[in-house]
């Protein structure tokens, strides 16, 4: 192998597939990137079997080849290189020699032969989505993933697929959080995505309309955007049937102005980070929301105006689970929608059925 | 205590007196912000006896009075209430209201007279020397003073005070730092400030020529800089003789462009990160300086321009110990100054003696 790249193009491309290498060393040759030069392009990939990332950048190739790169070394070295032209050849004794402005460092790779090679997905089954929807469907969900090892299947985000539309859905033992977008799909599906995957998934996508299609096969997905392929393995096993959680009808409705009941909640959920009660009480009556925390140093009130529609409730919640789905949330106006002290509120928009987090109260005691 | 004033000064000021708290919880009440009303100002103070912060606002002072609020919480609470005006009440329970859009929140407080007066300084003593200077010497020092307990006295930075020049030490047991810079003074004296202190004193300053007194009691200094006060212990016993550890005549200069040396550096220090031996060796000869790294996966070897005056030589450093130190340095260029492969290397400006940075050099085997 022997060609020349851009500093900054090899740079970029390392740090992009380098985050598919694996964290814990179970196969030494996965702390590797194997980069192919053929036909005036240089392909980097790197796997942890679970996540793959391929990406391509131009090359002067001027002998075909490959290798395997010690993959942390390459990623933080090539980094300080960024500047420059590099040239890239592989030796007989499969040593990568690296030269720019007129030094030459060598480094010893890994054979190869013995690389995993990329597996091949079929592209028959397939939904189509604009990169910017895809991305709010991750990010408006994806911190309500399950934490703990409990239930693997609650590690990932639910992808509820249909010809004309996706829900997203990802839910812990306190609190679900769904996000609906339009989309186009030849198949009625549905798909758990690992956290880790949705993660690089994300930074491969930009705030375009542009549509992008997601391949399906039986137990992986592929993402495949100009340059850059992202596989990743999906999650096995039965997901929640997360509609039977959601309430069918609710006794009480209440418009809240979002930014400004985020900032009450944030002062008043201080307080109970300090007390034993991790839990800020919700007063809801005579068109306000009193929230209020007590402990050992003392207690904080805070009201905010609000429109109620249906019967006074007097709930309590863990503050932090509420102001995580606001924060979701870019909206002016949130309705809460509740039933008694023991059943869990609801927050969507005033209109349309775009997002619904669902939190689950907390008990009061006295 | 009745009070109003802008919640932004509060936050403000509640942020920068609260470094002076206690990380280690040794006496409840030194956990608490003492606030002190009088004279339509409102003082707020902290202190964990090593180092005091005191700051002043204006405030709209109707009841003059004092209390000593918990600090950590009452820092956060008012972080989140910068943009509203704010009335401060202490009642007869010695309980904190605090009131802003028409909420209450209420605040048990510990008993001012229980909190340690803040201690009067000797004026006697001072140096002056300009904001940006004094920010400078505590800059270009401060990453070289000891980390471990073993010598106490190294984990401060020495100022050693003439009626002219300061000049500000630090070292451990691998490097020196030492920074000179102008300034007056009314006292010959050497005092070692903890690093932390100079952390929140070099917060203080800005970047201006504007001249600060510094005053120095037996044990203490004070800084007393428009609304802000602070006064930090010293550390007692002898700081190392560290002009016997300076060479007094080199064998080998070599000038080097600094960017130029510090990102060949870089890359080659890489290496020495994954081997065993983490070290770079230093090839001087022949008007370059050849850094290279070895180690099982490779080897790097970067080649760059100096002008060399005076014998060869072949050296190895630890480059973080290096790095460090180019850091620290804005100029364009270095020169290092050595002697043999056992000796440390001294890097200072082209001209002048503004800065002084020593570093041992390490035992290569083979």
């Amino acid at each position: 192998m022997l060609l020349n790249c851009m500093g900054l193009e090899l740079s970029d491309a390392f740090l992009r597939v380098s985050k598919a290498l694996s964290n814990k060393v179970t196969n030494p040759i996965l702390e590797g990137i194997k980069i192919s030069a053929e036909d005036n392009e240089l392909t980097l990939s790197a796997t942890d079997t679970d996540l793959s990332i391929e990406k391509k950048i131009k090359a002067d190739v001027k002998v075909e080849g490959e290798t395997v790169v010690p993959g942390k070394f390459i990623t933080e070295f090539v980094k300080k290189l960024s500047n420059t032209d590099i040239e890239l050849e592989v030796n007989e004794k499969n040593q990568l020699l690296i030269r720019y402005d007129g030094n030459e460092s060598v480094i010893q790779c890994y054979n190869p032969v013995e690389y995993p090679g990329f597996r091949k997905l079929k592209t028959d089954e397939w939904f189509g989505i604009s990169q910017k929807d895809l991305k709010t469907l991750i990010s408006k969900t994806i911190f309500s993933v399950a934490m703990d090892d409990s239930r693997p299947i609650l590690k990932g985000v639910l992808f509820d697929i249909d010809q004309k539309e996706i829900s997203a859905v990802a839910l812990d033992g306190y609190r679900l959080a769904r996000v609906k977008k339009k989309s186009s799909a030849n198949v009625k599906k549905q798909i758990v995505v690992p956290t880790r995957s949705l993660n690089e998934i994300s930074k491969l996508l930009d705030d375009s309309d542009e549509v992008i299609n997601v391949y399906i096969d039986s137990n992986a997905i592929m993402i495949d955007n100009i340059d850059t392929k992202i596989i990743s393995r999906l999650l096995e096993g039965d997901f929640v049937n997360y509609k039977q959680i959601i309430p069918m009808n609710y006794e009480t409705f209440v418009i809240v102005n979002k930014v400004q009941f985020e900032d009450a909640l944030e002062r008043v959920s201080l307080l109970s980070k300090v007390g034993q009660n991790n839990f800020v009480k919700f007063d809801i009556k005579e068109n306000s929301l009193l929230l209020t925390s007590n402990s050992e140093i003392g207690n904080i009130k805070e009201k905010i105006s609000a429109v109620l529609n249906g019967k006074d409730v007097t709930i309590a919640f863990n503050p932090r689970f509420i102001l995580e789905s606001l924060k979701a949330s870019s909206d002016e106006f949130v309705k809460l929608c509740l039933n008694t002290a023991s059943n869990p509120c609801v927050i969507v928009p005033t209109e349309g059925d775009e997002f619904l987090y669902l939190i689950l109260p907390v008990r009061m005691f006295g």
